[in-house]
């Protein structure tokens, strides 16, 4: 009965906190996932030590990193990628190796392991632009050639974030770093995203044929998600992160006729695992990190400021790949600078797999949202300057 | 990386599983219910051993019972209790006390102990009239005063049923029965109801007054399932299940404005959750135990049987009290017969606090499910005969 007692306490003390200090981010005109991040962070062991990871937690919240990558693969549209044209794709690529040189080259220099360094810079080369459309949306600017960039960029990019997340984390519990184990295994890495999203394309609509047959409720977001957590174990079984298998089952869905029936009824339970997440991640920062006042602090509080401009420059660089006249090159690189959940993940899994230490975790988890603090405000003033 | 596979393995085949099965028990004309059940049975270690349970999926099965109550009191209508009047109340309080004496006596007189004949005859007091209100609907009888009765006697049934599981289940974890002890955790059980129910209706119309100015989606649902989590854990913190708490909460938020909203978020979170509870409840059951070749069997059957046919009497007796001219009393009674999902909630609290062995808990399962299984087709003969 003890037990029963602390994980439901647990569990509303987490959705109590996220949605307060949610709130709170929102009405200063943040992303909600600033303020779950906080919750996390002040709910967590360094503060107020309210929540304490457990085993059924830590699942939960991997549920929840499944139903955030499930949903951003839904919500992508393939076509997109075909649209979206060169232009998009140069911009990923360029945002992805340099964000990623620079990560390495500034762990390296800091004094930390060449593990930790390559990790480091996986955990930059994510994009988020979820916060980026809400800004584009809100200054009716989602309809531009800047936006439709941007927006394609970041699908190929989480492609070759979860590609490049599936080689360092074979590298970092596999064992030694050679040329070879790296074609190897992103060889495998993109075979089985091929593989999972040819093969779900072809058997996907037979399948989804027969299930709207089907006389229950909800049927289909059902099986769509067991879809979901079938793909996901299969890529744990075969050495990638489940939220690899979990974007590939949501590409592969978001061709249905049902995406927008999934979509919507994915969204409740988005609502409850995804905030449980966040708030995880954010309980995992040790706040005394930051405080100066700690010898050897000064230290990090400098890597976090460092890597916080490699950051920001190497996505903003990315913009200047479009050679093309009437574009504003820098909004398109400001806008792919928000890390947000998709970096959050990848620090995550370095700190779960003893990569990272709980200092080296808690700089990099704020400058993911740092990254994601400062971009509306940057992106609000390159539209309202263009506009003049 | 293994333990995670098994876990998505796990809850991939639960979730298919339990929507193939209850697809062809809806195609019979059955509750998916029963299907749910059979694809526990089925996956279970008793015949395929595909999934066995592990304490994650414990804790997410624990989850769906408690999202299942709380949406059954937030359907509830606090009003339907006055409504309803004496007659509902009449036939709540003897549809519990027939059944549990005949259950008490028949595990009594079958040589089990008085613990576990105690337990018996609570699982048999639950009444789950989501199959009767489905009968009366398509049977367009919803309206009739024969319905209203149900429907009232079902509400006050629950919160009788869940009394008695309160006393029962602090008997088996505290020790000693007497008359003192029965007194004295009935009476703090209903004072927590009471309390739980009587503070939150003072204070939810004001929190969600509050909640509803929050500008996040989905808040309202968010706090209402915390609610939903935070009485649930505070029940059990004073030793009564979990549910009786999940229940209370929904009750509270049944009087509320968001009621509807309430209900409606709350369906994907039940349509995930709760399928996982009724598959793990399934899986739990035994096939052996009704192979009557194997020697001592014959007697686990022939409890079956009689437990059956207690569970039967002990409710459509029940219809009888109402002394009214112009109503069908044996409609009334055999509308409460089935236990469905909150008997067995009751049975898997014995089996989980090892009242129950697993054939005692098998034999209960198949009674729950027959009793749920004949309803339908008694209720439709006993209108069809009426109306001619």
């Amino acid at each position: 009965m003890h037990e029963i007692f602390g994980f439901l306490i647990s569990l509303t003390v987490i959705l109590v906190s996220a949605k307060l200090f949610g709130e709170i981010a929102v009405r200063f005109g943040q992303s909600a996932i600033i303020g779950e991040l906080l919750a996390g962070v002040i709910i967590g062991p360094s503060v107020f030590a309210l929540v304490t990871e457990t085993p059924v937690l830590a699942s939960i919240s991997e549920l929840g990193a499944i139903i955030l990558l499930f949903e951003v693969g839904v919500s992508s549209d393939i076509r997109e990628f075909a649209k979206a044209g060169g232009w998009a794709t140069a911009v990923a690529f360029v945002g992805v190796i340099l964000p990623y040189f620079f990560g390495y080259y500034t762990f390296l220099h800091f004094g930390l392991s060449s593990t930790q360094a390559i990790f480091a810079g996986a955990v930059l080369t994510a994009t988020s632009v979820g916060i980026t459309a809400r800004v584009f949306m809100d200054l009716k600017k989602i309809e531009s050639r800047e936006a439709k960039i941007v927006l394609g960029a970041a699908v190929i990019d989480d492609v070759i974030g979860l590609t490049i997340l599936a080689v360092v984390l074979k590298l970092v519990t596999g064992g030694t770093v050679t040329f070879g184990t790296i074609a190897q295994v992103s060889g495998m890495a993109v075979l089985f995203l091929v593989l999972a999203i040819g093969a779900g394309l072809l058997i996907a609509p037979t399948v989804f044929r027969f299930i709207t047959k089907m006389k229950q409720e909800n049927v289909v977001l059902v099986m769509a998600f067991a879809f979901c957590l079938l793909i996901a174990a299969l890529s744990s079984k075969v050495g990638l992160a489940p939220i690899v298998g979990a974007f590939a089952a949501g590409l592969v869905l978001s061709s249905t006729p049902q995406k927008e029936e999934i979509r919507k009824g994915i969204q409740p339970l988005y609502v409850f695992f995804v905030p449980i997440f966040f708030v995880l991640m954010g309980t995992n920062v040790d706040v005394s990190t930051f405080n100066p006042f700690i010898p050897g602090n000064g230290q990090i509080l400098l890597l976090a400021g460092v890597l916080f401009i490699v950051a920001v420059a190497g996505k903003a660089a990315a913009g200047f790949v479009v050679f093309k006249k009437g574009i504003n090159k820098l909004l398109i690189g400001v806008a792919m600078v928000p890390r947000g959940e998709v970096g959050l993940i990848f620090a995550g899994i370095g700190l779960k797999n003893n990569v990272f230490g709980s200092h080296d975790y808690s700089a990099l988890v704020v400058v993911i949202m740092l990254t994601t603090f400062v971009t509306p405000f940057a992106l609000k003033y390159l539209i309202t300057r263009e506009k003049k």
